[in-house]
């Protein structure tokens, strides 16, 4: 029997879905191991930046008072007392026309405050001592790098959530955080249904395809951050069927079929859905391709019934499975970023349905342009691993012409932190 | 002594370098394991895809030329003679009148050339023998899926070099890659050099500051691609230096060392490079900042200089580094993308050397924006964190003014292939 099932608008899709995200625990992991994972605290500056006033270069540290009648045809000479190398401190003060030879990154010593570069400093010897001569004169403050000016102590650099890049993998290391708390990868279990699919290193047979969506839907979870588990394909059996996704739901964060959830004979998860005594939050959405896109909760943990076609799989997860483990890992933004770009090519075919279009987005003269691969069905195959976008395009439209402006989720973050 | 040194223009500076690189080996990897690694060959369609005219919707496989005379006044009946699951081939031939139930993504029985959606059919019984009735008619070749059509047998579909997304996962499950070769991942060895340098579990000590350039190459090697393998922190000592550096030669395909390479008494590194009989490529670049970065070879094997300064060092990978080890990888495209975004803020100082600023670079109506906190002394610290962009300020210029076009290093990969 046909069972019709109503439409729900994507947005609400996601909304129901998003009712259901929660955060997950953190972990400690020594800061080497830190990079690409999520921050489960916020790095706080634990001291001031720089923590002393010291020089940038290279140079001689003075008093700058001493150098205020220094010009091309006056020279003024300094004698200089001390040498301090980067990681040590100097041992005495600085007086009146004396000059300490100075390190890039050394601590200023006292009285001085102001840094002449080597490069503007003519070294000589006088009575078996050293001076400097400077033809110019310097300001207070001049090549001195100021306690705190960076950043003062307490100061929150970056919040709880963000993804640890190179530069605050930097930041950790600068303020001690050699241990760094980090939000736990959740665990997502995927099952692929249909007596059809054969494992990737079987032989084709008739009637045959091999299982793309399982190793697809775990590079995806990968990227989303989360740690796939892999539980393999199943057979089109109920009561295998039924137990098997029973026992994967108690070893995940999240779990996700693909296929089954059309309304074919043998598409048996909405049964089971229903002897697992599960929310169906909903079981079919307005979008192309993917309306048959079930989710359904049970104890507050997340069921995807995803399509077994795979670019309904592939957009299923990215619009509903993405921002659930994302949310886990802390971030606040957990869905993929929306752009805007203009339309290559024309789109006349009307749809009811939004649709979701595989598509390659790239800039040009500093404006992201768009051009689909998704409905080329010449081209699907190879679209699909190009695609860096999904390009949206509204339902109850007339279609869309090359120069449309429209809306592109970006499939990867340039931005590096969400 | 102070060594005056020619500073070379940047793209010369990263030409000399590239003269350098190479490509690494290839190695078998699990397809389960091969995410975000690089193809080590060529993605070929292994068959035809689809490899049979399949259907992509459920419903009924029949003769398009028996519906010709159905319309809503008319339904034309269809005898219901076999049923096939995806996975399972029809056992016999498509007579005139005759439909058979097929599932999505089913092999088509020889005979039918179109599907009938089920929504489409009434079913019923008659004489004990099931049958549907559908009320319009059907060209030949709706509603299938042809063999080939998605990709034809032989084709290349991907390249060698490109990052493995969870498309390309697909692709390379679908054609049976149950391994795949990869790029072997560039061992890129680090030493940190400063007696200033504490280690980031030390407690700050007057003088010192945390080495935070260690960690943060490190984490810049794993975004590249790379195999950080980090040697820890040197002291002031050449001989001590000199040796740890010749070792560790020995046991990377790259070599990097932080700090040492200005023209003060402690740095080191022009001497170590000499010692070893290593050509200096350059030892000085018309750029800020990392002006003192300094790159030589050893038997065709790259020991970086890259200065202590961490805005300096980070600069440095991102320039000279990083297309050296996306090159290991086998990538077509080496250096990071650069694009053009508009200035939001003032830049008046005018610089007689090429600037690159970090900043952080977002998109506004399909436009990118670049709003630089870099040379903000105030925000050096978290802007670090943030920047996903260097910005390209040409030398020689007036400055810059908020509106102006400018160029935009992306740190971050928005396409996922390269």
């Amino acid at each position: 029997m046909v069972e019709r099932r109503k439409p729900i608008p994507v947005e609400e899709a996601i909304e129901r879905v998003m009712k259901f995200a929660k955060k997950g625990e953190v972990e400690k992991m020594p800061l080497a191991k830190a990079y690409g994972r999520h921050l489960g605290e916020a790095v706080l500056a634990t001291h001031d930046v720089p923590p002393f006033n010291k020089s940038p270069y290279d140079g001689f540290a003075i008093r700058a008072q001493d150098s205020r009648e220094a010009n091309l045809q006056n020279p003024v000479e300094f004698h200089v007392v001390e040498e301090i190398g980067a990681g040590t401190v100097a041992k005495r003060d600085l007086g009146p026309f004396e000059a300490i030879r100075i390190m890039t990154g050394a601590q200023m010593p006292v009285g001085g405050d102001a840094v002449v570069m080597l490069e503007l400093t003519k070294e000589f010897e006088k009575n078996g001592e050293k001076y400097i001569s400077i033809k110019r004169s310097f300001q207070e403050g001049d090549n001195i790098s100021f306690q705190g000016e960076d950043a003062a102590k307490g100061t929150t650099l970056v919040e709880k959530g963000t993804k640890i890049t190179p530069g605050v993998t930097a930041l950790l290391a600068t303020f001690g955080y050699a241990e760094v708390a980090v939000a736990k990868k959740p665990n997502v279990g995927v099952y692929s249904t249909g007596t059809e699919l054969l494992d990737v290193s079987q032989k084709l047979e008739p009637g045959k395809i091999r299982n793309s969506n399982g190793p697809m839907i775990c590079a995806q979870i990968e990227r989303s951050g989360g740690v796939p588990l892999y539980f393999g394909s199943l057979v089109d059996d109920f009561d295998q069927c039924y137990q098997a996704v029973k026992e994967a739901l108690e070893k995940v964060d999240v779990l996700i079929t693909t296929g089954g959830v059309s309304v074919g004979d043998y598409d048996y998860l909405p049964a089971i859905y229903e002897k697992l005594g599960a929310e169906v939050l909903f079981n079919k959405v307005a979008m192309r391709p993917g309306s048959v896109t079930t989710v359904a909760q049970l104890d507050g943990k997340l069921l995807f019934g995803l399509s077994g076609n795979p670019s309904a799989c592939y957009v299923g997860f990215e619009l509903f499975v993405h921002p659930i483990l994302k949310t886990f890992l802390g971030s606040e933004k957990p869905h993929k970023e929306i752009v805007h770009a203009t339309l290559m090519a024309d789109f006349p075919k009307p749809n009811p349905f939004t649709r979701f279009v595989r598509t390659r987005i790239t800039q040009k003269e500093g404006r992201f342009v768009v051009e689909p691969s998704g409905l080329d069905k010449s081209n699907v195959v190879s679209s699909l691993a190009f695609a860096n976008g999904l390009m949206k395009l509204p339902g109850g439209t007339r279609g869309f012409a090359s120069g449309d402006q429209v809306d592109v989720i970006l499939l990867e973050d340039y931005h590096g932190v969400y």
